[in-house]
């Protein structure tokens, strides 16, 4: 049985705080050993990698071997289901065709003072993806980090996936066919994160490195930061699910548990303006976890973060959900476009019952990357924008540097840095000249 | 005399392998310092931060004087000439303008399969500046914060800025009243920014923190990041000119002196395809040098990370920039435009020689806040951007889940992840009956 809470108590402000509070994850201390592994690579390349895959890995490899070769890829593809195909390939179109709306254009315009002014927007030259080995080696991942860095215009894009004992999810394998993936690595862990990020002999470096990872990866990519660019840090997973009482309890339970399972850590939270409802769902959620496969996990996330809030009316939701940002948000009522007009942090928002936030992990086609741990308040899902930077753009002709140098000339003044002021002086100076020698002209 | 390159010798690429990878930051292990600061501010708030301000700042404050009041600024304000005021308007006004078109556009459709999606963006709540004190304190840096804020739409503004001995620069409370800064808290260091980070019963937390500052300040925003977002941590700033033989020496000689004047940290470096220009270049830089007040910071950065390099033509120029992807990059040429299609990295471009970068720090209008440290390979200058944040949409109707659903199960089976199957499930099933009950038939 999870928190149940109602609004209208004395203590719900203290056990609401609580619960925005909550840390769910105690993550180990890896960090020493990820510094050393990092030096590691950093000092012996291919051979550290080699070595450290074969310690963490029982896997041996050789600087040829570090990648799946085609042949291999191909064997491995072979084996994946019509089905499953066809499911990844509608999953990578509906991606695709979400993500390519996100391409941003250049701009630029000149100014009243004469000054020509913009940006624009080129992709990153080369980006390295982690995909977990084993249980949470998920080909939907693939996608969501593959498909926008390809929109984006990534030149080269390469997969770091470990294979302990030799184990590779052929599901993994196409996915990175399927999205445009030049290269496969069987690599994993910190020793993967640092062979991206510094290079080896034989893997060229990235500039920058996306994808969920373990403890050790988590680490890695904190350390490489700067280095290379990398994505968010991910938490454990969340859901809040606002639902009136005209629902099935059975789909809202099921949606809960579709977080729940996930992870021990995984939070959900249902919130009802109706406490029999909240208790109809609660008796669903305890039914249908009888006889789910990952009952342990789903459980065990239910029993120790789940939370039924019971509020007294919608608007008393959304000021609820600002102030925990969730991750994924459902708004199941009889009108969640108004709903969601109220809601001002939230890393994805599924509108209405017939949307379950299954949709959004695997074919919606928005992003299944979001900000956890009530980072919406400040940050976005994973998008083109990530594989994309911007270079800002100015040029003056002397009509708007008369314009606007005298300015720019007296701040430097005001800040002490006087070559600033220079610069722009020497310039204005040979503009006040009635006939400037040709020879001394400048161009541009 | 810096370095002095040149791409036809022998051992030009082992050169400027070094030059790129020199290390000009030796930043002090200050993060034990810090952690405590920071579990100190957590653990005693107000108190905390009064305590560590008298001890580095040597100023005695209380609660109520934490911030400066109204009549204080007033007070400052006074002090400012009409004409600095004057340059710090114009300065605002253009980046006002410039940063007003970075504001992205919500986007909302529906597609063949009958799912409305899209995104919408909103501005975090709060957001802090950290501004410097001392001889960094710039009241330009200022503007190049809050304006994207402001155009952003964060709702609460507020300035940390230490002053020592209670010494203040009063541009800096005029820029922060310009930009529409609502309260100016006269804290620095890392008290300040974990006071920003978690809040004081004086202190409001805030969603996100900006701003350059020392090594405390930088070492703080890397442990705060996660509870509120950071911008980027910026290195010694740095200036790449591509220049041909038929400019000014002097202009040049500037140009590189203006980086070179910041810290003795930063980097200055020529690009041209005529030998005896670039000898000329370094002449005027050795004259000016003579005469800058700031001449021994300059002359230690142009001495020890200065270079001059001399190319065969434009295109290899083009290309050794974007190995080095400059935060600032002048291109001082005949045809501007034409070199800068071949720019693929770079922080700010500078069009022709009329621009000096020294507009750019000041009224421009882009930002002169700027990826340093080569990271303009995967990141992008302050903007508009960085206080605002996506949220992604999706509705399903039946038909279009109908149309879907079945692939988002079939991926949730492949996946193991049964909960996820059976939400999807669940409505399926629903569809298939020819006459749902009423009273089940689900909202939204």
């Amino acid at each position: 049985m999870p928190q149940f809470l109602t609004t209208a108590d004395a203590g719900f402000e203290a056990a609401f705080a609580a619960l925005l509070g909550m840390k769910r994850e105690d993550a180990p201390d890896v960090d020493a050993a990820v510094a050393a592994i990092i030096a590691d690579v950093r000092d012996r390349g291919d051979a550290a990698v080699i070595a450290l895959t074969e310690q963490f890995d029982r896997l041996a490899l050789t600087p040829a071997t570090l990648a799946f070769s085609d042949t291999q890829i191909d064997a491995e593809i072979a084996k994946v289901s019509a089905e499953d195909r066809a499911a990844l390939e509608l999953a990578a179109d509906r991606i695709h065709a979400y993500h390519a709306r996100q391409m941003p254009e250049d701009q630029q315009w000149t100014d009243e003072a004469g000054a020509t002014l913009g940006w624009r927007w080129g992709p990153v030259t080369a980006a390295g993806l982690y995909v977990p080995g084993g249980l949470a080696s998920y080909p939907s991942s693939v996608l969501m980090n593959a498909i926008p860095a390809k929109v984006a215009g990534v030149q080269r894009l390469v997969v770091a996936c470990p294979t302990p004992g030799g184990v590779v999810n052929p599901l993994v394998l196409l996915a990175s066919r399927i999205a445009g993936v030049d290269t496969v690595y069987r690599i994993g862990g910190a020793q993967a994160i640092a062979a991206l990020a510094y290079g080896t002999a034989t893997i060229p470096p990235v500039d920058k490195i996306t994808g969920p990872g373990n403890a050790f990866v988590a680490a890695a990519k904190r350390r490489v930061f700067g280095r290379v660019g990398i994505d968010m840090i991910a938490g454990p997973s969340e859901i809040l699910v606002i639902a009136d009482r005209d629902n099935d309890p059975d789909w809202i339970a099921l949606d809960l548990l579709s977080q729940a399972e996930h992870d021990e850590s995984a939070q959900s939270i249902l919130m009802t303006d109706d406490a029999a409802f909240g208790l109809a769902v609660v008796a669903a959620v305890e039914k249908w976890l009888q006889t789910l496969e990952r009952r342990a996990i789903a459980g065990a996330s239910w029993r120790d973060y789940g939370a039924v809030i019971v509020v007294d009316d919608l608007e008393q939701a959304a000021t609820l959900s600002n102030r925990i940002a969730p991750e994924h948000l459902e708004l199941c009522v009889s009108d969640p476009e108004a709903l969601a007009k109220r809601i001002t942090h939230a890393g994805a928002i599924f509108l209405g019952a017939w949307t379950p936030e299954a949709i959004g992990d695997y074919v919606g086609g928005p992003n299944h990357v979001l900000p956890t741990a009530r980072s919406a308040r400040f940050s976005s899902g994973l998008s083109v924008m990530d594989f994309l930077k911007r270079t800002t753009i100015a040029k003056m002709t002397p009509a708007a540097l008369r314009a606007i140098g005298p300015g720019a000339e007296r701040l430097a003044v005001s800040e002490s840095l006087q070559a600033h002021g220079l610069s722009v002086r020497a310039r204005l100076d040979r503009l006040n000249e009635s006939q400037p020698p040709a020879s001394i002209t400048c161009t541009g």
